[in-house]
């Protein structure tokens, strides 16, 4: 199956813009926007604006598809504090025959907070491997708006030799989503739990890179290394095999 | 010091509501509202009314006290799927010297989803000792709308002898909020990280009672035990020396 569109977009149905309001449960201890929610916020922007382009989720299941997050590149000036409105842009800036590559602005009274690259792959539910973009919705290419986007995710092969820190986790209900895995942002809370509290409270985040290479189920049992050198932190998340199921690396400016 | 508030409020400002949508992030692995991110909705139109009201959260700490929630009761019809658009409507319901009782209904396309009760005290930040109410916030008895309201949250007394599981954790960054202690909805969702399952795979909560016995803090070692009788759930959260700190009364139903 596969889904034909046939309605002419035009330019400005290719960005999709949304606000957010910063609350409580989005703030971290600082009382600013924490980097998971605005992950989530990010995410749900991508959502809405796919619902749009007749690109959903929802499209993709009835196919026994689905969209899967690969990589992202936070790139972040401040981060907003509590009651903050903040708009969310955004828009595919590139396809390549396995990935689409979806951006974002995030802006708070006009002022940048952060640039957000995605990476996004169609995998096959059953096969769970990826199909090629054009096959499954042949009107993607049409979605794409080019130019000047925010820098892609980095591919991150660190080995991290002598961790300072080491955290074994087993996956509960609260952390699996809809899809009935680990939910794509409460990775990256695990990653920032890895962090030490005084490196949260007296520093900020700057830029972060996270690469998802596996998925994780209910009741898995993972741990999480994390080696820091200076301002920057690496984390990687393995299985009881030492296989890595995610890795992110985070840099931090003193406050 | 004290706040007064001279502004007469007629009938409506003493009710608010508020819209929210269901997000990804709120659903849980059956793709409905989590009881945690519908404690946040209602918690967040609190938040937002209070402001209305002069009663809000900035106010009470520029006086060096806070508002602490003790108890909720929830009292669930039917949890809404992704992408729900519900409706909440508040109203103080009631006060005492020391407490403050506010009831919300939940809607959804008309329906019920849930009627909810939440108890507050007023704090001393450095004592951590309840003040009386109209000694600090003179206006709020102009406040109350009295009349049916949601039914009040069960004081919890159990004792679990024989726990079916217990589970040791330790709290971390993501786990914490702008107060600097476990946020309030955490605890409802590590209650709900004890239950099998089975339980959130097969049914669907019916109520729940939570009480805040003390706050929790970063880094500090807690243990949550579960007991299971028919269709209820008990669960409490304990530190290291056995002393409780919250406890959860969770009625299921057969889907």
């Amino acid at each position: 199956m596969v889904i034909f569109v046939t309605t002419i977009l035009n330019q400005m149905e290719k960005i999709f813009t949304k606000e957010y309001r910063v609350t409580h449960r989005d703030t971290d201890l600082n009382g600013r926007l924490s980097l998971a929610s605005l992950g989530s916020f990010v995410l749900d922007t991508a959502g809405l604006h796919a619902i749009e382009l007749h690109t959903s989720m929802e499209i993709l299941n009835s196919m026994d598809l689905t969209w899967v997050v690969t990589g992202i590149h936070f790139d972040i000036n401040e981060m907003p504090p509590i009651h903050s409105l903040i708009k969310v842009t955004t828009k595919i800036n590139e396809i390549s025959r396995l990935a689409c590559k979806r951006d974002f602005l995030v802006e708070h009274e006009g002022k940048k907070v952060a640039e957000i690259s995605t990476e996004w792959l169609i995998i096959n539910v059953k096969t769970r491997r990826p199909v090629f973009l054009v096959d499954v919705l042949p009107h993607i290419k049409d979605l794409v708006t080019p130019g000047e986007g925010a820098e892609k995710y980095k591919h991150l092969r660190f080995a991290i030799g002598k961790p300072i820190d080491t955290s074994n986790y087993t996956i509960r209900y609260a952390d699996i989503d809809i899809n009935r895995h680990l939910y794509s942002m409460r990775y990256i809370e695990l990653a920032m739990d890895m962090v030490d509290l005084e490196t949260h409270q007296n520093k900020t985040i700057v830029s972060a890179d996270v690469n998802y290479i596996s998925e994780v189920l209910y009741n898995q049992q993972v741990t999480l290394i994390i080696n820091q050198e200076g301002d920057t932190s690496q984390i990687e998340m393995h299985n009881a095999n030492q296989k890595p199921m995610f890795r992110a690396e985070l840099v931090w400016k003193d406050k």
